[in-house]
Protein backbone atom coordinates (compact mmCIF):
# COMPACT_ATOMS: atom_id res chain seq x y z
CA UNK A 1 0.00 0.00 0.00
CA UNK A 2 1.37 3.67 -0.80
CA UNK A 3 1.39 6.66 0.77
CA UNK A 4 -1.46 7.75 -1.60
CA UNK A 5 -3.64 4.65 -1.14
CA UNK A 6 -2.81 5.83 2.81
CA UNK A 7 -4.41 9.66 2.55
CA UNK A 8 -7.14 8.66 0.41
CA UNK A 9 -8.56 6.76 2.31
CA UNK A 10 -11.74 8.40 4.30
CA UNK A 11 -13.98 5.60 4.85
CA UNK A 12 -14.56 3.54 7.97
CA UNK A 13 -13.77 0.63 6.39
CA UNK A 14 -10.18 2.34 4.77
CA UNK A 15 -9.59 3.48 8.00
CA UNK A 16 -9.78 0.47 9.33
CA UNK A 17 -7.59 -0.90 6.96
CA UNK A 18 -4.75 1.50 8.14
CA UNK A 19 -5.24 0.71 11.76
CA UNK A 20 -4.84 -3.02 10.57
CA UNK A 21 -1.14 -2.08 8.87
CA UNK A 22 -0.08 0.05 11.36
CA UNK A 23 -0.75 -2.68 14.37
CA UNK A 24 0.64 -5.38 11.95
CA UNK A 25 4.12 -3.04 11.45
CA UNK A 26 4.17 -2.57 14.70
CA UNK A 27 3.50 -6.12 15.76
CA UNK A 28 6.42 -7.40 13.13
CA UNK A 29 9.06 -4.94 14.10
CA UNK A 30 8.53 -5.63 17.79
CA UNK A 31 8.62 -9.28 17.20
CA UNK A 32 11.82 -8.84 15.22
CA UNK A 33 13.83 -6.13 17.84
CA UNK A 34 11.98 -6.28 20.72
CA UNK A 35 9.37 -4.01 21.88
CA UNK A 36 11.27 -1.24 23.77
CA UNK A 37 13.71 -0.61 19.97
CA UNK A 38 10.73 0.34 17.90
CA UNK A 39 9.92 3.80 17.99
CA UNK A 40 7.01 5.76 16.42
CA UNK A 41 9.14 7.05 13.41
CA UNK A 42 10.03 3.02 12.54
CA UNK A 43 6.35 2.18 12.54
CA UNK A 44 5.24 5.35 10.27
CA UNK A 45 8.29 4.73 7.81
CA UNK A 46 7.40 0.80 7.59
CA UNK A 47 3.94 1.74 6.99
CA UNK A 48 5.06 4.11 4.41
CA UNK A 49 2.99 6.94 6.32
CA UNK A 50 4.23 10.52 8.19
CA UNK A 51 4.09 10.68 11.51
CA UNK A 52 2.17 13.43 11.79
CA UNK A 53 -0.81 11.49 9.62
CA UNK A 54 -0.39 8.23 12.23
CA UNK A 55 -1.17 10.21 14.77
CA UNK A 56 -4.94 10.48 13.64
CA UNK A 57 -4.85 6.70 14.09
CA UNK A 58 -3.17 6.36 17.74
CA UNK A 59 -2.35 9.51 19.75
CA UNK A 60 0.68 7.60 20.95
CA UNK A 61 3.13 4.89 20.34
CA UNK A 62 1.97 3.47 23.63
CA UNK A 63 -1.25 3.49 22.36
CA UNK A 64 -0.04 0.90 19.41
CA UNK A 65 1.03 -1.40 21.85
CA UNK A 66 -1.74 -1.10 24.28
CA UNK A 67 -3.92 -2.39 21.41
CA UNK A 68 -1.61 -5.33 20.79
CA UNK A 69 -1.44 -6.36 24.48
CA UNK A 70 -5.03 -6.46 24.01
CA UNK A 71 -4.78 -8.65 20.88
CA UNK A 72 -2.28 -10.41 22.92
CA UNK A 73 -5.03 -10.99 25.39
CA UNK A 74 -7.66 -11.92 23.24
CA UNK A 75 -5.29 -14.73 21.93
CA UNK A 76 -4.35 -16.00 24.59
CA UNK A 77 -7.25 -16.35 26.96
CA UNK A 78 -8.86 -18.62 24.84
CA UNK A 79 -6.84 -20.82 23.96
CA UNK A 80 -4.94 -21.77 27.62
CA UNK A 81 -8.86 -22.02 28.56
CA UNK A 82 -9.62 -24.78 25.71
CA UNK A 83 -6.05 -26.56 26.55
CA UNK A 84 -6.37 -26.83 30.35
CA UNK A 85 -10.08 -27.93 29.84
CA UNK A 86 -8.10 -30.79 27.64
CA UNK A 87 -6.03 -31.59 29.95
CA UNK A 88 -6.87 -35.52 31.10
CA UNK A 89 -6.57 -35.98 34.90
CA UNK A 90 -5.34 -32.40 35.56
CA UNK A 91 -3.34 -31.39 38.65
CA UNK A 92 -0.78 -29.06 40.11
CA UNK A 93 1.91 -29.41 37.50
CA UNK A 94 0.07 -30.20 34.33
CA UNK A 95 -1.90 -27.29 34.37
CA UNK A 96 0.71 -24.99 35.39
CA UNK A 97 2.87 -26.75 32.21
CA UNK A 98 -0.31 -25.55 30.26
CA UNK A 99 -0.35 -21.73 31.75
CA UNK A 100 4.08 -21.82 30.96
CA UNK A 101 3.75 -23.16 27.29
CA UNK A 102 0.65 -20.85 26.16
CA UNK A 103 2.79 -18.00 27.30
CA UNK A 104 6.38 -19.21 26.13
CA UNK A 105 5.01 -19.80 23.01
CA UNK A 106 4.20 -16.30 22.49
CA UNK A 107 7.39 -14.18 23.40
CA UNK A 108 5.93 -10.49 21.91
CA UNK A 109 3.19 -10.91 24.11
CA UNK A 110 5.24 -11.70 27.10
CA UNK A 111 7.31 -8.88 26.17
CA UNK A 112 4.30 -6.87 25.91
CA UNK A 113 3.11 -7.95 29.14
CA UNK A 114 6.13 -6.50 30.86
CA UNK A 115 5.98 -2.97 29.00
CA UNK A 116 2.18 -2.85 29.80
CA UNK A 117 2.37 -1.59 33.41
CA UNK A 118 5.94 0.45 33.51
CA UNK A 119 5.16 2.26 29.80
CA UNK A 120 1.95 1.37 27.77
CA UNK A 121 -0.50 2.36 30.50
CA UNK A 122 1.27 5.51 31.49
CA UNK A 123 1.44 7.25 28.03
CA UNK A 124 -2.33 6.93 26.64
CA UNK A 125 -5.59 8.58 27.47
CA UNK A 126 -7.89 7.15 30.54
CA UNK A 127 -10.16 6.08 28.23
CA UNK A 128 -7.31 3.67 26.26
CA UNK A 129 -6.20 2.45 30.14
CA UNK A 130 -10.33 1.48 30.58
CA UNK A 131 -10.94 -0.75 27.09
CA UNK A 132 -7.92 -2.36 28.09
CA UNK A 133 -8.46 -2.76 31.27
CA UNK A 134 -12.09 -4.53 30.26
CA UNK A 135 -10.19 -6.33 27.96
CA UNK A 136 -7.91 -8.07 30.67
CA UNK A 137 -11.15 -8.43 32.88
CA UNK A 138 -12.77 -10.66 29.95
CA UNK A 139 -9.48 -12.57 30.19
CA UNK A 140 -9.53 -13.17 33.58
CA UNK A 141 -13.71 -14.48 32.67
CA UNK A 142 -12.26 -17.12 30.26
CA UNK A 143 -9.21 -18.55 32.44
CA UNK A 144 -10.32 -18.20 35.93
CA UNK A 145 -13.46 -20.53 35.25
CA UNK A 146 -11.07 -23.00 33.02
CA UNK A 147 -8.86 -23.55 35.79
CA UNK A 148 -10.82 -23.98 38.43
CA UNK A 149 -12.91 -26.75 36.27
CA UNK A 150 -9.95 -28.63 36.17
CA UNK A 151 -8.97 -28.09 40.07
CA UNK A 152 -11.84 -27.93 41.73
CA UNK A 153 -10.38 -27.03 44.82
CA UNK A 154 -9.13 -23.24 43.71
CA UNK A 155 -11.15 -19.92 44.58
CA UNK A 156 -11.94 -17.17 42.49
CA UNK A 157 -9.24 -15.43 43.80
CA UNK A 158 -6.51 -18.31 43.56
CA UNK A 159 -7.85 -18.14 39.92
CA UNK A 160 -6.51 -14.50 39.98
CA UNK A 161 -4.29 -14.70 41.93
CA UNK A 162 -2.48 -16.99 39.58
CA UNK A 163 -3.76 -15.14 36.12
CA UNK A 164 -1.25 -12.12 37.92
CA UNK A 165 1.29 -14.27 39.04
CA UNK A 166 1.66 -15.98 35.70
CA UNK A 167 1.24 -12.98 33.50
CA UNK A 168 4.08 -10.77 35.67
CA UNK A 169 6.69 -13.69 35.92
CA UNK A 170 5.84 -14.21 32.31
CA UNK A 171 6.70 -10.83 31.62
CA UNK A 172 9.53 -10.13 33.81
CA UNK A 173 11.88 -13.75 32.60
CA UNK A 174 11.17 -13.14 29.36
CA UNK A 175 13.23 -9.36 29.83
CA UNK A 176 15.49 -11.81 31.82
CA UNK A 177 15.90 -14.44 28.64
CA UNK A 178 16.54 -11.35 26.02
CA UNK A 179 19.50 -9.64 27.02
CA UNK A 180 21.64 -7.57 24.42
CA UNK A 181 24.02 -10.12 22.81
CA UNK A 182 27.32 -9.23 24.19
CA UNK A 183 25.45 -9.76 28.09
CA UNK A 184 24.46 -13.12 26.72
CA UNK A 185 27.88 -14.28 26.48
CA UNK A 186 28.99 -12.66 29.15
CA UNK A 187 26.36 -14.75 31.32
CA UNK A 188 27.35 -17.92 29.27
CA UNK A 189 31.09 -16.75 30.02
CA UNK A 190 31.42 -16.57 34.12
CA UNK A 191 30.45 -19.38 36.24
CA UNK A 192 29.78 -17.05 39.08
CA UNK A 193 26.88 -15.37 37.14
CA UNK A 194 24.96 -18.75 35.95
CA UNK A 195 21.91 -17.71 38.68
CA UNK A 196 21.71 -14.71 35.76
CA UNK A 197 20.65 -17.38 32.80
CA UNK A 198 17.10 -18.07 33.01
CA UNK A 199 15.41 -20.71 30.60
CA UNK A 200 11.64 -18.97 30.30
CA UNK A 201 9.23 -22.03 30.06
CA UNK A 202 10.80 -24.70 32.76
CA UNK A 203 11.09 -22.20 35.03
CA UNK A 204 7.76 -20.73 35.10
CA UNK A 205 6.06 -24.14 35.00
CA UNK A 206 8.15 -25.25 38.03
CA UNK A 207 7.43 -21.85 40.04
CA UNK A 208 3.27 -21.99 39.02
CA UNK A 209 3.44 -25.97 39.96
CA UNK A 210 4.43 -25.19 43.26
CA UNK A 211 2.39 -21.78 43.60
CA UNK A 212 -1.34 -24.20 42.48
CA UNK A 213 -0.30 -26.53 44.94
CA UNK A 214 -0.14 -24.86 47.77
CA UNK A 215 -2.98 -22.72 47.03
CA UNK A 216 -4.81 -26.67 47.01
CA UNK A 217 -2.76 -27.44 49.94
CA UNK A 218 -3.89 -24.35 51.98
CA UNK A 219 -7.52 -25.24 51.94
CA UNK A 220 -6.61 -28.99 52.63
CA UNK A 221 -7.86 -30.07 48.80
CA UNK B 1 27.93 21.44 47.46
CA UNK B 2 28.15 23.98 43.94
CA UNK B 3 29.82 23.13 40.46
CA UNK B 4 32.98 24.75 42.02
CA UNK B 5 33.43 22.56 44.36
CA UNK B 6 32.75 19.38 42.17
CA UNK B 7 35.04 20.98 39.44
CA UNK B 8 37.43 21.35 41.92
CA UNK B 9 37.39 17.76 42.81
CA UNK B 10 40.47 15.52 42.01
CA UNK B 11 41.33 13.26 44.30
CA UNK B 12 39.67 9.70 44.85
CA UNK B 13 37.76 10.96 48.01
CA UNK B 14 36.67 13.96 46.61
CA UNK B 15 35.79 11.67 43.02
CA UNK B 16 33.63 9.13 45.82
CA UNK B 17 32.39 12.35 47.27
CA UNK B 18 30.49 13.60 43.62
CA UNK B 19 29.64 9.77 43.06
CA UNK B 20 27.85 9.18 46.74
CA UNK B 21 26.26 12.84 45.91
CA UNK B 22 25.14 12.10 42.24
CA UNK B 23 23.51 8.80 43.80
CA UNK B 24 21.33 10.48 46.96
CA UNK B 25 20.29 12.72 44.12
CA UNK B 26 19.23 10.19 42.04
CA UNK B 27 17.38 7.93 44.84
CA UNK B 28 15.96 11.33 46.04
CA UNK B 29 14.29 11.91 42.61
CA UNK B 30 13.70 8.32 41.91
CA UNK B 31 11.56 8.23 45.29
CA UNK B 32 9.39 11.75 44.33
CA UNK B 33 8.75 10.98 40.37
CA UNK B 34 9.27 7.32 40.07
CA UNK B 35 12.46 6.04 38.35
CA UNK B 36 10.97 6.01 34.77
CA UNK B 37 9.92 9.92 35.57
CA UNK B 38 13.99 11.10 36.06
CA UNK B 39 16.27 11.92 33.73
CA UNK B 40 19.89 12.37 33.51
CA UNK B 41 19.64 16.00 33.32
CA UNK B 42 17.42 16.31 36.01
CA UNK B 43 19.89 14.57 38.05
CA UNK B 44 22.65 16.49 36.98
CA UNK B 45 20.87 20.21 37.65
CA UNK B 46 20.04 18.26 41.35
CA UNK B 47 23.82 18.26 42.29
CA UNK B 48 24.56 21.42 40.56
CA UNK B 49 26.78 20.03 37.76
CA UNK B 50 26.89 19.95 33.93
CA UNK B 51 25.64 17.04 32.06
CA UNK B 52 29.00 16.49 30.42
CA UNK B 53 30.91 16.61 34.09
CA UNK B 54 28.55 14.10 35.43
CA UNK B 55 29.37 11.18 32.62
CA UNK B 56 32.80 11.23 33.86
CA UNK B 57 31.68 9.54 37.04
CA UNK B 58 28.38 7.78 35.01
CA UNK B 59 28.65 6.47 31.15
CA UNK B 60 24.58 6.62 31.72
CA UNK B 61 21.36 7.29 33.28
CA UNK B 62 20.94 3.46 33.31
CA UNK B 63 24.09 3.25 35.16
CA UNK B 64 23.40 5.46 38.13
CA UNK B 65 20.00 3.69 38.49
CA UNK B 66 21.43 0.26 38.15
CA UNK B 67 23.95 0.75 40.81
CA UNK B 68 21.25 2.24 42.94
CA UNK B 69 19.37 -1.26 42.50
CA UNK B 70 22.59 -3.04 43.60
CA UNK B 71 22.75 -0.97 47.16
CA UNK B 72 19.15 -1.65 47.14
CA UNK B 73 20.22 -5.60 47.11
CA UNK B 74 23.25 -5.23 49.97
CA UNK B 75 20.24 -3.41 51.81
CA UNK B 76 17.33 -6.02 51.64
CA UNK B 77 19.06 -9.86 51.46
CA UNK B 78 20.90 -9.32 55.06
CA UNK B 79 17.78 -7.01 56.34
CA UNK B 80 15.34 -10.60 54.74
CA UNK B 81 18.07 -13.25 55.86
CA UNK B 82 17.75 -11.47 59.45
CA UNK B 83 14.54 -11.22 60.03
CA UNK B 84 13.55 -14.59 58.84
CA UNK B 85 16.13 -16.00 61.51
CA UNK B 86 14.35 -14.69 63.85
CA UNK B 87 10.87 -15.79 63.38
CA UNK B 88 9.59 -18.11 65.93
CA UNK B 89 7.70 -21.82 64.51
CA UNK B 90 8.40 -20.86 60.95
CA UNK B 91 6.10 -21.91 58.59
CA UNK B 92 5.24 -21.00 54.50
CA UNK B 93 2.67 -18.28 55.18
CA UNK B 94 5.10 -16.91 58.12
CA UNK B 95 8.20 -16.89 55.97
CA UNK B 96 6.22 -15.31 52.92
CA UNK B 97 4.65 -12.28 55.04
CA UNK B 98 8.80 -11.35 56.10
CA UNK B 99 9.49 -11.65 52.73
CA UNK B 100 6.76 -9.93 51.64
CA UNK B 101 6.86 -7.07 54.39
CA UNK B 102 10.81 -6.42 53.64
CA UNK B 103 10.09 -5.26 50.06
CA UNK B 104 6.58 -3.43 50.36
CA UNK B 105 9.08 -1.25 52.66
CA UNK B 106 11.19 -0.46 49.68
CA UNK B 107 9.08 1.15 47.24
CA UNK B 108 11.58 2.87 45.29
CA UNK B 109 13.76 -0.68 45.43
CA UNK B 110 10.53 -2.35 43.87
CA UNK B 111 10.64 0.25 41.19
CA UNK B 112 13.73 -0.68 39.74
CA UNK B 113 13.38 -3.98 40.33
CA UNK B 114 10.71 -3.51 37.30
CA UNK B 115 13.56 -1.19 35.72
CA UNK B 116 16.26 -3.60 35.68
CA UNK B 117 15.36 -6.64 32.93
CA UNK B 118 13.71 -3.59 30.55
CA UNK B 119 16.21 -1.19 30.38
CA UNK B 120 18.90 -0.74 33.27
CA UNK B 121 20.55 -4.02 32.07
CA UNK B 122 20.68 -2.35 28.36
CA UNK B 123 22.18 0.44 28.55
CA UNK B 124 25.35 -0.02 30.62
CA UNK B 125 29.05 -1.53 29.88
CA UNK B 126 29.17 -5.31 30.18
CA UNK B 127 31.20 -4.89 33.06
CA UNK B 128 28.91 -3.01 35.14
CA UNK B 129 26.13 -5.70 34.56
CA UNK B 130 28.90 -7.93 35.45
CA UNK B 131 29.27 -6.17 38.61
CA UNK B 132 25.84 -5.72 39.31
CA UNK B 133 24.97 -9.48 38.84
CA UNK B 134 27.69 -10.23 41.45
CA UNK B 135 26.08 -8.29 43.88
CA UNK B 136 22.32 -10.02 43.38
CA UNK B 137 24.54 -13.43 43.66
CA UNK B 138 25.27 -12.33 46.82
CA UNK B 139 22.25 -11.37 47.85
CA UNK B 140 20.93 -15.23 47.15
CA UNK B 141 23.66 -16.61 48.67
CA UNK B 142 22.05 -14.42 52.03
CA UNK B 143 18.61 -15.17 51.48
CA UNK B 144 18.74 -18.62 50.10
CA UNK B 145 20.29 -19.79 53.11
CA UNK B 146 17.90 -18.19 55.34
CA UNK B 147 15.28 -19.15 53.92
CA UNK B 148 16.14 -22.37 54.20
CA UNK B 149 17.25 -22.74 57.69
CA UNK B 150 13.36 -21.61 58.21
CA UNK B 151 12.07 -24.52 56.24
CA UNK B 152 13.83 -27.18 55.90
CA UNK B 153 12.38 -29.00 53.04
CA UNK B 154 13.39 -26.50 50.57
CA UNK B 155 16.09 -26.99 48.01
CA UNK B 156 18.70 -24.62 46.59
CA UNK B 157 16.49 -24.33 43.56
CA UNK B 158 13.32 -23.88 45.55
CA UNK B 159 15.45 -20.91 47.44
CA UNK B 160 16.36 -19.61 43.87
CA UNK B 161 12.71 -19.56 42.47
CA UNK B 162 11.46 -17.81 45.53
CA UNK B 163 13.91 -15.01 45.15
CA UNK B 164 13.21 -14.85 41.64
CA UNK B 165 9.68 -14.96 41.99
CA UNK B 166 9.68 -12.39 45.06
CA UNK B 167 11.34 -9.61 43.05
CA UNK B 168 9.94 -9.88 39.71
CA UNK B 169 6.24 -9.57 41.26
CA UNK B 170 7.32 -6.98 43.69
CA UNK B 171 8.61 -4.96 40.66
CA UNK B 172 5.37 -5.76 38.80
CA UNK B 173 2.53 -4.86 41.51
CA UNK B 174 4.49 -2.08 42.27
CA UNK B 175 4.26 -0.74 39.02
CA UNK B 176 0.60 -1.84 38.87
CA UNK B 177 -0.20 -0.21 41.80
CA UNK B 178 1.20 3.29 41.34
CA UNK B 179 -0.15 4.61 38.01
CA UNK B 180 -1.04 7.72 37.64
CA UNK B 181 -3.23 9.67 39.56
CA UNK B 182 -6.33 9.77 36.19
CA UNK B 183 -6.18 6.35 36.08
CA UNK B 184 -6.12 5.38 39.93
CA UNK B 185 -9.36 7.48 39.67
CA UNK B 186 -10.46 5.44 36.66
CA UNK B 187 -10.19 2.31 39.09
CA UNK B 188 -12.09 3.40 41.87
CA UNK B 189 -14.82 4.58 39.60
CA UNK B 190 -15.73 1.52 37.66
CA UNK B 191 -16.55 -1.48 39.41
CA UNK B 192 -15.84 -3.36 36.28
CA UNK B 193 -12.59 -2.54 37.06
CA UNK B 194 -11.30 -3.94 40.49
CA UNK B 195 -9.27 -6.41 39.17
CA UNK B 196 -6.82 -3.96 38.10
CA UNK B 197 -6.12 -2.40 41.66
CA UNK B 198 -3.84 -4.19 43.60
CA UNK B 199 -2.65 -4.07 46.87
CA UNK B 200 1.30 -4.93 46.84
CA UNK B 201 1.95 -6.62 50.23
CA UNK B 202 -1.29 -8.77 50.81
CA UNK B 203 -1.03 -10.06 47.29
CA UNK B 204 2.77 -10.29 47.29
CA UNK B 205 2.42 -12.39 51.02
CA UNK B 206 -0.60 -14.43 49.43
CA UNK B 207 1.08 -15.99 46.51
CA UNK B 208 4.51 -16.55 47.90
CA UNK B 209 2.83 -18.33 51.02
CA UNK B 210 1.31 -20.41 48.49
CA UNK B 211 4.25 -21.10 46.70
CA UNK B 212 6.35 -21.78 49.73
CA UNK B 213 3.99 -24.19 50.92
CA UNK B 214 3.41 -26.45 47.53
CA UNK B 215 6.99 -26.23 47.35
CA UNK B 216 7.26 -28.32 50.68
CA UNK B 217 4.44 -30.14 49.74
CA UNK B 218 5.76 -31.13 46.18
CA UNK B 219 8.46 -33.18 48.23
CA UNK B 220 6.24 -34.71 50.98
CA UNK B 221 7.35 -32.50 53.40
Amino acid sequence: MTTRDFQRARSPEAKAVREAAILDAARRLGAERGIREVTLTDIASAVDMHKSAMLRYFETREEIFLRLTAEGWRDWAPDLAERVGAVQQPDADTVAAVVAATLAERGTFCDLLAQTPLNLERNVSVEKVREFKLTTGEGLGRIVPAVRAALPGLTEQDGIDLVAAATSLAGTFHQIATPGPEVAALYRSDPRLSHALVDVEPRLARILGALLRGMMARAGR
